[in-house]
């Protein structure tokens, strides 16, 4: 959801006052945040996401069902998984949206799709649950929903970083973006890694790791980066009401882009700008960095900056140098649309 | 969904041996009902239901922005209560996907959707907690998950009917189906009622009698019948392998197909087969009828028939001689589409 979608809810829903109606019915966070937090019991909290992919918005097809139906499979399923990751919960169940044109539904395209993606959810021990088939006109469209849970309180939101608190990011930056987008290829998903070997561009969602930050309350407010580190980092200082200082030094970059040989600046542009790569950014209090440092065995992490008092601003120092990072990752509606 | 759709997630959930998984995260109830059922606390169980609604296959705009778009949002929401109700379940919580195109993004038709869905869910006490809105590159797509509760093991399933249960139905039958597609207008949301007056065409899903349904144990199985009286009745013959038998005599037909000067086998034919009326059709023991009998003052409630051991055959007794009744509802693929 980009800025214009989140303005448009969040003052839809002051309009028409219904903050009584949440508190009524126990919504702990809504709107705004990479998945909705909802009470339901005394020990846990139940946390849900919806995300839509749209044919030749999100994907394209290349004409080999196979292929296409097996990989919006599990992109679509892997996408939610991320944002239930990002608010530090446990994936459990999934429910599934698919709208098919009747071309690709009388070969065989849904039950290959639901089949990669049951696959796919079952690996994470997430199970699908319910769904629903319709045909369209035209194009594909996916829906993909998925349930989780934490301990009650201990969803990680976007809005809990205060100023003095220390950046990280798991895994690796720009490779997925430079995969997909700038490689040169027809599709995201045919793409041939750089040396020649089939590289597998479903998205690897951190799911094992965001529970963990949930559960040991180690992140003071956590976002996915799908749509791009200065992107989600915005919508994070937005959330939170401050800024941040960003080392261009520190920015784990994708290896691949190393060996393809891109310039630094391009490298450092996919990195920032790119999106696609379904890491976590979180925010840390000084005193738990240790606790966090303990983790990396898990997954590569790496401090990146730290939260500022500057209200709104993202800035990145480069060559000794501070300037304004502007957000500059994938947005289906507004000024900075691809 | 379909019986073709049914069949297929249900196949690639066994082909894939998927029963642990389901056991292990508490699935009470999954594919194949109006909605899932999740264990998820000593008292109570979620209800979750997703229903995908497509332009130019559930409905069409007729170029009257802020009518389509409000219409759409309400209807997309009640399509899900419904399904909610017919578990016997109380809705609580919303979440909204939609796709649409750009040209109605900059005219405000999210923004209009969005608020009338909003604002026709908290009429229910239904708060909307997330979403996702997405472009779409011609149609607009909208995919309404509502979850709610209902007490630890009192969801009403497809399954549970016997032989000998009494089948009742509320309201009355065939009126939204005339109104919708038989009164030759242009689409189904800017028709005027018979007499001239504007008649809503949003379907009232009976959001409240269904949870008492539930809550009271009244029923033995439970749907709801917006894609008609014969395919819902069949999927509950279905899933509790059983058959039934219903006197045509005895079905409620809307007042609105006699006073339009209808034929009675025209009528008749909407009733059974028209569908889009958001009814529940359900079960009853013999020994609860009298208990339902009570409810009379706060529905229209009807007896139409009864529940046999002829698995899988629905029987219509009309003018004393007993024909087998097929499935005629909407189906989105397969040989009874429309």
């Amino acid at each position: 959801m980009s800025d214009g979608e989140f303005d448009l809810i969040k003052s839809l829903r002051e309009s028409l006052s219904l903050r009584r109606l949440d508190a009524a019915q126990g919504l702990v966070k809504g709107v705004g945040d990479d998945a909705a937090v909802l009470r339901q019991s005394a020990e846990l909290d139940t946390v849900i996401t919806t995300d839509l992919l749209v044919e030749d918005i999100d994907f394209k097809l290349t004409g080999d069902e196979e292929t296409d139906a097996s990989l919006i499979g599990r992109r679509a399923v892997a996408v939610s998984l991320s944002d239930i990751a990002a608010m530090g919960a446990r994936p459990r169940w999934l429910l599934l949206s698919v709208g098919i044109p009747r071309k690709l539904w009388e070969c065989g395209f849904a039950r290959t799709l639901l089949s990669s993606a049951l696959s796919y959810a079952a690996g994470f021990g997430v199970a699908l649950v319910g769904g629903d088939i319709s045909r369209t006109p035209e194009h594909v469209v996916v829906d993909s929903i998925v349930l989780g849970e934490v301990e009650r309180g201990r969803a990680v939101p976007r809005s809990g970083a205060k100023p003095g608190d220390q950046i990280y990011v798991t895994g690796f930056l720009g490779g997925a973006a430079y995969t997909l987008r700038d490689a040169e290829r027809q599709s995201w998903h045919a793409a041939d890694g750089p040396e020649g070997g089939l590289r597998e561009p479903t998205p690897q969602p951190r799911v094992e790791f965001g529970s963990i930050i949930g559960s040991r309350r180690l992140a003071t407010a956590m976002i996915d980066i799908s749509d791009g580190l200065s992107s989600d980092l915005a919508h994070l200082c937005r959330e939170s009401g401050v800024g941040a200082r960003v080392e261009a030094a520190s920015l784990p970059l994708d290896p691949v882009l190393n060996r393809a040989g891109l310039k630094k600046s391009d490298a450092l542009s996919l990195a920032l700008h790119g999106g696609e790569d379904f890491e976590l950014l979180f925010t840390v209090r000084p005193r738990r960095a240790n606790a966090v440092e303990k983790l990396r065995g898990q997954v590569n992490l790496t401090r990146i900056g730290e939260v500022t008092a500057e209200r709104g601003k993202v800035r990145l120092v480069h060559n000794k140098r501070a300037r304004l990072l502007r957000p500059g990752g994938f947005e289906h509606f507004g000024r900075d649309e691809k």
